[in-house]
C-alpha cells in the first residue's frame, strides 16, 4: 500500500468547519456559505478513445478544468472528494464505439466530468439525512468538489480497525460484485473447483476469499500477473495462483497442472486469451461468470476465442452480469444479506481487508488519469484508490 | 432438390433378396450368405486437418480403400448404405487440434472410416429386431457396406408421402437438435423474437419452422447466404430473412432494420462474425443457444468477437448444447415427446418436409468427400444428403 497522511489543508479545513458547528445550524450555514467552495477542479471527458486512452497528445482523452459549482438545491449535499475508486468498468463508459442503449449506465458524455465513485466528506447539506462532516460514498466523478442528490449518497458507518476506503472495495460495489457473481451467477457450491482470473485485482481477490472461506469451495485456482502478486493471492488462501505474465507456454503448462481435474466454475475478470485458455479447462455442463474483459478494453482488435467451440462441445454456460441488477434485487434485501455475510466474514478474519488489499496512490489532481491507467498496466494489488491532495 | 432414380443395380439386388426370402429363413441364410458382400469401399481418415480439409493434395484428409468386411457376430446387422447425412459437426470429429476428452464423441481415429449417419438397408441380420430388407438409420460411416451392432440401429417406420431421408433431417437428429436447442436450451416462448443463423441449413430451417409454428413466436428473423435461400426461408414463414453474403455494411444495415426492437433469443449455427453482430442485437438478460460455429470450423485463425463485452453489459447467457444430452434425458422420454410433436406438426402441414427441404446429391463413391464439403460452401438448402450409386 502506498499511503501518506492526509494533507494539512484538509485537517485545518475540517477544524474550521467543526468550530462553525458550535454556533448552531443558522450560524454554521451563514458562515459556512461564505467559506464554501464555489468552483472545482474537474477532469472532463475530452475525446472518446477507441484504443488505449491518450493522456498527453493533442487527442487527449481527458482535460482538467476549473468549473463553477452550482448552488445547492433542496435535498442535496456539497462534498469534498477524499478517495476515488478506480475501476476497469470506467473504460467502458467512455468508449468511442459503445452505444447509449447497450450499456448498463449511460456513457459519459463529452465535456462532462469523468464518472467515478468516491469516499467524500460532506461540507454542506440541505438534506435531513446528512450533516456537515459526514463521511459518505458518492458519485463525485473526478472532481475536487461535487454537488450530489442526497438520495444518491450512502452514509459510511466506520468499522473500528478498518479504513473507510474499504467501502469502495470489500464492503462496496467490488465486494458485492464478487459475491453476486460467485454465488448468484455461478451458483458456486462447496464441491466446485473455481478458477479466478485477475485474482490479485480488487474483485478477483474478493472472489478468491469468498470462494475459499464463505462458500468453502474444494479448490480455488487464481490467475494473476507476476509472481509476487501470485504469492499474495495464495496468502489469501487460493490453493494455487498461476502467473500469466510468464511465457504463454509456461502459463499454459502451469494452468493445466493446476486444473488436472478441470474446473466447474470460472470467474472471468479479464476475457481475451485467458478466457480462451480457460474454455479448455472447464468441466462439461459448467459455468462461466463473465464479470469483465479488461484485457480487451483498450483495443479495437480484441483477441479471438480460438477455443469457442468448447462452449458447444462441453455445453458451457457463459453468463454475463452487472452488479446493478443485484442492488435492485428484492428491493435491496439481497444486498443487505450479502453485506451482512461479508461484514461477518471480515470481523471473524475469514475475509482479509488489511492494507495489502488496497493500493492507495496519493497524487495531485494533475495525475488523476495516470493513476487510473495503472489498472491496465497491472499496477495495483487489490483495490486501486486515488487519494488526491 | 437434386435427385435421381435409385440405380438399377440396387433394384435388382433387392428383388433377388426378396426371392430368397420365399424359401424361408434357412434357405435365405445359406443362399444369402453366398451372395453377401465380403468387402466394402470405405473412406478412411488419412490426415487430421487444421484448416480447410484437403481433398486432392499429398496431405489429403481422406483416402478411399477397399476393406474386407468382418464376419457377422451375434446381434448384428450387415447393411448397405443408401443415403448419408452430411453434418458440419463431422468437421469437429476430425480436427487436428481437438482433444479426446473435449468432444462429446471420441474423435475419428486415423485410418478408420469417416463417421457418418445413414439410411441403410439390412442385407443380413443376426438380431431378432431386424430382418433382411428393413430400412434403418445406422452409423455406417462413409462405407458402402457396414456391420453394426443391432442396439445402435434404429428402424424406420416410413411415413406415407414423406421420403425416408427425412429420418436424417426433420425426424432425425437435425429436427431434434432444432427442437431441443430452441425449447429446452433457449426456453423459447411466444413472446420471443428469435434470430436464427444458418436459417437455410438443415437445423436452421427446422428452427425457423418450430419457432414460428410450434412455439408461435412473435417474430422470427432468419439469416442465410444468398437471396434465393432467404426467399425460401421466408416461404417457411420466417418474418424476414437477411442475406449475409452481401457486403458487410448492407448485411448489418438489414439486420438492424429487421431487429429494431432487438431479439430475445439467438439460435446460433454459425459463430464468428454473425455471432459477433448478433451480440449487439440482443435484449438484456436474454439467451443465445450455441448450436454450431460452422464459420470457424475450417480455420485455425477464427474471427474475434469484437462485441464480446455485450455479453457482460447486456447480461447475456450463451448456452452451448449437444443433442446427445437430449437423447438421454429421462430415459429417452423427452425425445419421444419431441418426435410426437414434430410428427404432428409435419402431418398437419405446420412443419414442411417437402423436397425443397433437402439437397440430395447423387454421386459415385469417389466424390463422397466433395459432396460433404458443400456444407462449408453454402451448397445446400435444408439437409444435405449423399446418395451413392
Amino acid at each position: 500500500m502506498i499511503f501518506f497522511k492526509p494533507s494539512s489543508f484538509c485537517i485545518k479545513f475540517r477544524s474550521v468547519l467543526r468550530i462553525f458547528l458550535l454556533f448552531g445550524n443558522i450560524t454554521s450555514w451563514i458562515v459556512g456559505a461564505m467559506t464554501l467552495p464555489t468552483k472545482t477542479l474537474q477532469w472532463l471527458l475530452a475525446n472518446k478513445p477507441t484504443d488505449l486512452p491518450d493522456l498527453s497528445g493533442s487527442n487527449s482523452t481527458f482535460k482538467l478544468e476549473t468549473k463553477p459549482l452550482p448552488t445547492l438545491e433542496a435535498d442535496q449535499v456539497l462534498v469534498r472528494t477524499l478517495y476515488m475508486s478506480n475501476d476497469p468498468a470506467q473504460r467502458g463508459w467512455i468508449s468511442a464505439h459503445v452505444k447509449h442503449d447497450r450499456l448498463y449506465v449511460p456513457p459519459v458524455p463529452l465535456n462532462t466530468p469523468m464518472r467515478a465513485r468516491s469516499i467524500a466528506s460532506v461540507l454542506s447539506s440541505t438534506s435531513s439525512s446528512f450533516k456537515e462532516g459526514d463521511k459518505v460514498v458518492a458519485n463525485t466523478g473526478w472532481s475536487e468538489y461535487a454537488i450530489c442528490d442526497a438520495k444518491d449518497v450512502q452514509p459510511i458507518q466506520s468499522v473500528p480497525g478498518m479504513s473507510d476506503t474499504h467501502f469502495l472495495g470489500a464492503l462496496g460495489l467490488t465486494g458485492l460484485t464478487a459475491y453476486y457473481g460467485l454465488i448468484h451467477i455461478a451458483q458456486c457450491a462447496p464441491e466446485d473447483t473455481v478458477i479466478v482470473s485477475g485474482a490479485a485485482g480488487a474483485t478477483g481477490s474478493m472472489v478468491v476469499q469468498i470462494a475459499k472461506h464463505i462458500v468453502c469451495c474444494k479448490r480455488v485456482v487464481g490467475i494473476a500477473g507476476e509472481s509476487e502478486k501470485c504469492r499474495w493471492v495464495e496468502s489469501l488462501d487460493a490453493d494455487v495462483c498461476i502467473d500469466c505474465k510468464t511465457s504463454p507456454e509456461k502459463f499454459k503448462k502451469a494452468l493445466l497442472a493446476a486444473t488436472r481435474d478441470y474446473a466447474s466454475v470460472y470467474f472471468d475478470n479479464v476475457g481475451g486469451k485467458i478466457l480462451d485458455l480457460c474454455l479448455t479447462r472447464m468441466k462439461r455442463h459448467d459455468r462461466i461468470a463473465a464479470c469483465g474483459a479488461v484485457s480487451n478494453y483498450n483495443t479495437s482488435s480484441p483477441t479471438a476465442l480460438k477455443n469457442y467451440f468448447e462452449v458447444i462441445s462441453m455445453r458451457l454456460e457463459i453468463r454475463g452480469f452487472i452488479i446493478f441488477d443485484f442492488l435492485a434485487m428484492e428491493g435491496g434485501k439481497k444486498v443487505k444479506e450479502a453485506l451482512g455475510v461479508l461484514r461477518e466474514a471480515i470481523s471473524n478474519g475469514k475475509v482479509k481487508v488489511g492494507d495489502e488489499n488496497e493500493t492507495i496512490v496519493e497524487t495531485s489532481w494533475e495525475k488523476v488519469p495516470n493513476v487510473w491507467m495503472r489498472l491496465f498496466e497491472g499496477g495495483n494489488q487489490g483495490k486501486l484508490i486515488t487519494k488526491v491532495v
